[in-house]
């Protein structure tokens, strides 16, 4: 079913009020008056609804409500580096797919492609999240932020996930699936999981020091060197398959 | 290390013969005389390698040699129907960075993008792979290929692994996490499994009817519904990360 985002305010009563975008994509579809569609809140309520007029408006029409079935229930924060070219707009886009629950990029070391203006970038890729999010099915839109350099990154996620892990790809030993298995059961509910991964070039060995001190766990995903927007996508496919979310 | 890739024909005693790209390559490098750098036969043996002077060309004199140590202990194969633009690229990349040992290409019944010559197609998802081998640090060389139309996927699915397993949005029961723990201990060394994925518009009901004849598992990635390019990815690495290959 095809599926649009209002934000809470704009629902009211069994009433729906519909984005000026959202109503040229519907008379673009060309829906019929009983087709149902589904208006998420963003906040994991779906409404069913159907179109309705209100004066030289099409407003949506509440049938039936429902909690969003495509949440997980794991909330996976994804710390990415900025990177090159299109990189970000795909690990946005794989990510959201596979219900990570916000993206926050940072400043690293050997970043070698920080955009000029970062707000323009930031809202390039929150848009990059909305459209995914309508496609997908997801109940909330993943909010795409930029924290700063690398030492907020580690102190933000430290401070706000029960879990906090930096993929490395000269980290030889420690395996992502054994920190992950032994830390699930011991993680409180909500779950909040952080991964941070580094721009092409990798990150810095102070920069791993610097984690380690906050005691983030250095990991590795295996010996193939995965590129910088295919690292968080993998290491959120393992935690949402660990979890059952996948 | 940089890597570079030969075939078993070019090597002879403790020198390897580099082709021209790889030749134009390394001296881009500026690589110094006693600088190592990897040539692999694409058959899971790196020999580590200097450069050496054989009249005008540039030869790899063998210093030592192991497994390369790159390859997954499961062998997967993705069977992915032919979609739109670059998503095909996108997904044989990041399915030889996750370790796939061969992509198929099909015909679905709802392909909207069958390129006109399939053959230069399969060349250009081939050099992808090629690229992306070197860069990740594969043992092999994935080869992508194309078998014909989905009933010809299926049975050659079902006749070349252990487990076969078709990847449906559909679905709303059955797991891909259950069928894949269920299996995996009754599956023979070597491990084989297949991914059969859809294009844009999923499979049509009399496809699905067709797989399950075959007793082929019918399976979800859960309820978010991926695109054709990355359902294949995500497959791919939940079973590595099943098989403690991620």
């Amino acid at each position: 079913m095809i599926r649009f985002f209002a934000a809470p305010g704009d629902i009211s009563g069994n009433l729906i009020k519909l984005s000026h975008d959202d109503e040229k994509h519907i008379r673009s579809l060309r829906l019929r008056p009983n087709e149902n569609f589904i208006v998420c809140d963003g906040n994991g309520t779906d409404y069913i609804c159907v179109l309705s007029q209100d004066g030289d408006h099409k407003t949506a029409r509440i049938k039936e409500q429902k909690n969003s079935p495509g949440e997980p229930s794991v909330l996976c924060k994804a710390y990415i580096a900025f990177s090159k070219g299109d990189r970000l707009d795909y690990a946005v886009q794989k990510s959201v797919e596979l219900g990570v629950n916000e993206v926050i990029l940072f400043k690293a070391d050997r970043c070698v492609a920080i955009p000029n203006d970062i707000t323009k970038k930031i809202a390039r890729l929150g848009r990059i999240s909305l459209e995914t999010a309508k496609q997908c099915g997801r109940g909330i839109i993943p909010v795409v932020s930029y924290c700063g350099g690398f030492t907020t990154a580690l102190s933000d996620a430290v401070s706000s996930s029960g879990l906090s892990v930096l993929l490395y790809e000269d980290e030889k030993e420690i395996r992502f699936s054994s920190v992950l298995t032994a830390s699930l059961p011991v993680l409180h509910e909500p779950m909040i999981i952080s991964t941070i991964t580094g721009p092409e070039g990798g990150f810095e060995p102070f920069e791993i020091k610097q984690a380690q001190e906050l005691n983030i766990p250095v990991v590795t995903l295996g010996p193939r060197i995965l590129r910088s927007e295919t690292a968080p996508v993998a290491a959120l496919a393992a935690i949402m398959y660990e979890t059952g979310n996948l």
